[in-house]
């Protein structure tokens, strides 16, 4: 079988990000490292490619050169992931799709509501995927949420609790740090700090699992930090399309909370929860029952979970093979798009290009309405 | 050592409240429990007061009885605690602190603020004690967070996370039965049902931990279920007099939350969250050290958390005994106030009339912005 | 209904264990403190009495006169715990019996194994009660584990592993102090140390729950501070009457385990776990199917776990109530003995003589197979 | 950098180790899997290395065709990783170590201590390595346990508590699987059963972490389902060298335990635990101090922690990484030979041969003592 060629923009030496795509992609073997621009500098960025293992002529200066030569290959990668600062990423997802290349871009996906509006059309228009790295939704115990929701285990879902609280944004004297200072000045940030960088994958974990959108929101933005300009803290009730009711923490400051991202889904007929740090578990109470504990790799699971499921169950799995899963979803329906096949249900389950712009029409509501004294705010 | 005599009102046979009353007054050995009118049903009373092991004449067929016939007693009972229906504490507190007697009144205080400002103004004018059953407040770790905070480890304050969800309201088949149903009657249950009857506990302990009060409200009021009048899950942000930003989430429809009271909290160089349903654990984490786990009976404890203790540590204590703690509070306050000293401070923590009436403005600050498009309203 | 009178020898001010006595003994109302004898020096064992709530006169100065003036009393006590030093269990719990009364005596029952025969016999003889303080099996979840042996849910039972190891004994420097020393002084502790004072619980748990004896044992006495002539970790391999393999650990030196006591029970269909920190959970796990977590005060338990509970749901129970478990059964029997009725059989789970007889012949045969290189040692 | 070629002998389609040892081998990039022998079906070899992207005349029909076409290769293989049946692996170690090869070679490393000692001398003769996969002491939190006692955190180590024990072999219908039934086989197995596979891990990680040997051993084997010829479940007591008290449980039957490997350490000064299905999290607990929990990836942690750590803390780690780190481990020992270098002392921390060498000696130990009565052997 022929691997897919895959490159990368961004995520180079000593970035978090850039280690785990490069890990996730290469786990279950479908596609193969080609090509990267990992680095704004082009001398670190050809010497990362080339310790990477990259060819030489592949370890590009920058996006822009990766675009024109890579289109002109008969090899060029099929898929091109973004890991590059949060505003850069419409223009450099824009020009990959237009050029013919399928993208994989961080999240925020965009900056604006315009942007991500852009981005999803250019997606419809030439066909080419902007899938969106909301990379928690890839564990397996995320997808038995998902199954058993869809499935009707829990009936009518009543309420979504969403959180991704950590102390991420809490020590004060990091503000000094340029690195750090960004995320709070709209300027670099845009309009949003601990909301795009974290709430986000919350409210997508809402709504993956739930299968719904998110209508209306009411917000709170708190500055726990008094001088930063943007929200380090968050409070969002809102409503989703099937009436659902949620709810939605995410803050910087929660000092002890190692990272804090968790999702509790209450319906009719029973409850479920999960919690990034435990990821191998999950816990899913009946009605009037004990609540059961589900692990990962029990022959128990939905179709979904033992699909994005490797090793056998009491072996941990972590976030490099969450990610991974991402990748497989990726590859599948690539590999089916040039196939001219319909891809599996299952490998849809990817965050794509419609994803990522809910997400950042929830933003904005969100912005306006705590601007607004809370008051709600359509999305 | 002579014992204070008490006396309860309601609280009688099948009622969970009537006995851990009864359990955690005599814990300590400070009341002993001579007088009681514990049911609206005079025999029953009768019955339940000599099985309870009551003297005849001190089985009162109700509660007016009890008073006028107690307060010509030389023996008299000195503390009278209230657990009759949410719509009678106002006038059963009123009259017994107008005669003479200490009260120790069940959550919430009262129905509307008025009445609550009424009792408020009772007590100083009379001198009476009206002290509120906030029993978890009498946890040893509670008491420990709240020396933490008032010795300044976790620095000031940013934000306070305080949750009370649980699945109490979540089975729709109860709401045929009229024992539950009254609570999401307005006229029986008054202005807020989960807020009230969960919520509460969950506010007033945000407030005794940080010494704080609450200054303004946003509130989003959900109907899980949707015949319901009265909220049955409720969001709401707050903030409190020394800028802490507030977070409450309380709902009786978190199935798989067996009890659900939780809280958290923020400063700048520390963490601490603890967890009703495992009460003798606090977890404290020193901004960018590892949590540590606080042990109840631990000697590194605070003064305040050492006095509320009464067993070795790893033998665990439950909320009877939480209980207890407010009477061994009110005992040596009402012990202080006999004898003309000035109580230790620290038994002055029990939650008093002050608190009561706080809990209730908030709660109606609540529902009015939840009546308002979740706009602000101060407290 | 008349309450029971109640005595207590030994535990006196400062004493955790007579405190619990206390506290668990009045819980349910069935016995009433009228009689003690809790201090070696007479004065203090007076004003302690006093201070408890006694009449003068039965504020005894010992035991010996306790027994003469109970006796002779028609009010007088009906059952008597005896909470001394191990050392003076026998001589006073014969004492006792002999002269007609219910006794509930401190773990080890005895020094010996003789002396555990001559209690067993004299009890069988006069009738008498002799019940050993197991307190912790007087906790629901313990019950429930005991109901669900016994009801075949896990099938034949394969496997028990008990451990009771914590750091009590783990500081050196507590060597120092004569109030810790003693117990690994075998002129004053007798055969065994953290075995008789902590392994002895998790061995009659393994007992109670499974509902059956230890016939065989292989032992390793461990001394990690050499300096001590008793052992402070004890690992013991065992055989039960029903062909169950047992697994015993014991230390004082575990440090971070703030209790340790510990059961798992293990079947042909399935698999039990109970720890006494966090005892109002315990986890169940059908064989090939999820863990669920069995919850105090849930409707699915069984009949003698129902029979124990208190509380509602979510809200802990601590030891002090596994006490008075205890208290409310040994109550039952003595009233139906009064009555001439045939107590419940579940009020019959109380640990009684035969219980504390087994539990020391079974440490004698593990200080036995110790000192004989860990060879098999029949019970 | 050019990459250490890697090949595998056995772990094809549907291993679970073999997909964990490709997963783990490429991860961090110093090794490319380039040559195999993964099926003893010649034509299920060459498709199934063809499909993880093997050249095709690199898909050998077995390990000696693999073994003779390398040894030829300018770019041959420079690590061998043996994923065979257990009794092969001693044949195909030696002949590949004979052969040039460096070996990585599953547990057990062979089925007799004689056959540990060959590849113990061969490995000394030939220089060449023969690593065994004690995988699990791969993970972060394992190298800080050791990184700990080796640092005096624990003063002197008193006791060490090494459990592996689950419900894999609970099932007694599997037993008539020919798949399972081997490993209760003598002719098949070998020695012992659960010992060999499960307890093993578990003798190697108290090795490991208190840098210490064992030097005698008292066992216990049970057998919980009756048809079986070799043990399912051994409880051992043992000593090490420098005096600290060893137990050991591991079994097959303990249903609920999902995998249940863990590690307790107990020292003069604090006690650490770790466990494999929580292993991002390691407790450590100084004297008389709170419990701390330590986090993989936070920066408190040891040089030795850090070093094996990849992703930023909060975000697991799960058992495939935990395989990478020996791989990397390997990788950097091989390059540093290859060089004439020495390399760094932590990367020489993967259990090697001599480990491989004393677990066989234990586990024989452990046989004779079984059958001896639980008499104490030296090992």
């Amino acid at each position: 079988m022929k691997k897919l060629g895959w490159g990368l923009v961004g995520g180079g030496e000593g970035s978090q990000i850039g280690f785990a795509h490069r890990a996730g992609s290469k786990l279950d073997g479908k596609f193969q490292f080609i090509a990267g621009a990992m680095d704004v500098d082009p001398h670190k960025a050809f010497e990362f490619g080339i310790a990477q293992g990259l060819d030489e002529e592949r370890c590009y200066s920058d996006w822009q050169e990766m675009l024109e030569k890579e289109k002109n290959r008969e090899d060029r990668v099929q898929l091109v992931t973004v890991a590059t600062p949060n505003a850069t990423h419409h223009q450099i997802s824009k020009a990959f799709m237009e050029a013919g290349f399928h993208v994989f871009c961080e999240k925020p996906m965009t900056m604006t509501v315009e942007e991500a509006k852009d981005l999803l059309e250019i997606s419809k228009k030439t066909g080419q995927i902007c899938a969106v790295n909301y990379g928690y939704t890839g564990y397996p115990m995320v997808r038995q949420m998902r199954s058993m929701v869809a499935n009707g285990d829990l009936g009518a879902i009543r309420v979504v609790v969403a959180e991704f609280a950590g102390g991420f944004m809490a020590d004060a004297k990091d503000d000094e740090n340029p690195r750090v200072r960004w995320r709070f000045d709209p300027t670099q940030a845009g309009m949003a700090a601990v909301t795009v960088d974290c709430g986000i994958h919350a409210l997508h974990m809402a709504c993956f699992v739930t299968g719904q959108k998110v209508t209306s929101v009411s917000s709170d933005f708190g500055h726990g930090i008094k001088s930063r300009q943007l929200e380090d803290d968050n409070l969002s009730a809102f409503r989703m399309n099937q009436g659902t009711i949620g709810r939605l923490w995410t803050s910087g400051l929660a000092i002890g909370r190692t990272h804090g991202l968790t999702l509790q889904v209450f319906g009719e007929v029973g409850g479920i929860r999960w919690t990034q740090e435990q990821p191998n578990q999950m816990f899913w109470t009946p009605l009037n029952q004990p609540t059961q504990i589900l692990e990962r790799g029990g022959n128990y699971l939905s179709e979904a979970a033992q699909r994005a499921n490797r090793i056998t169950v009491g072996h941990p799995e972590g976030m490099v093979m969450a990610f991974a899963s991402l990748y497989r979803d990726l590859g599948e329906v690539i590999i089916a798009m040039n196939e001219g096949n319909r891809p599996d249900e299952m490998a849809c389950w990817y965050p794509n290009v419609e994803d990522g712009y809910h997400s950042i029409e929830i933003v904005q509501a969100m912005v306006e309405s705590a601007k607004g004294g809370s008051a709600w705010v359509d999305v």
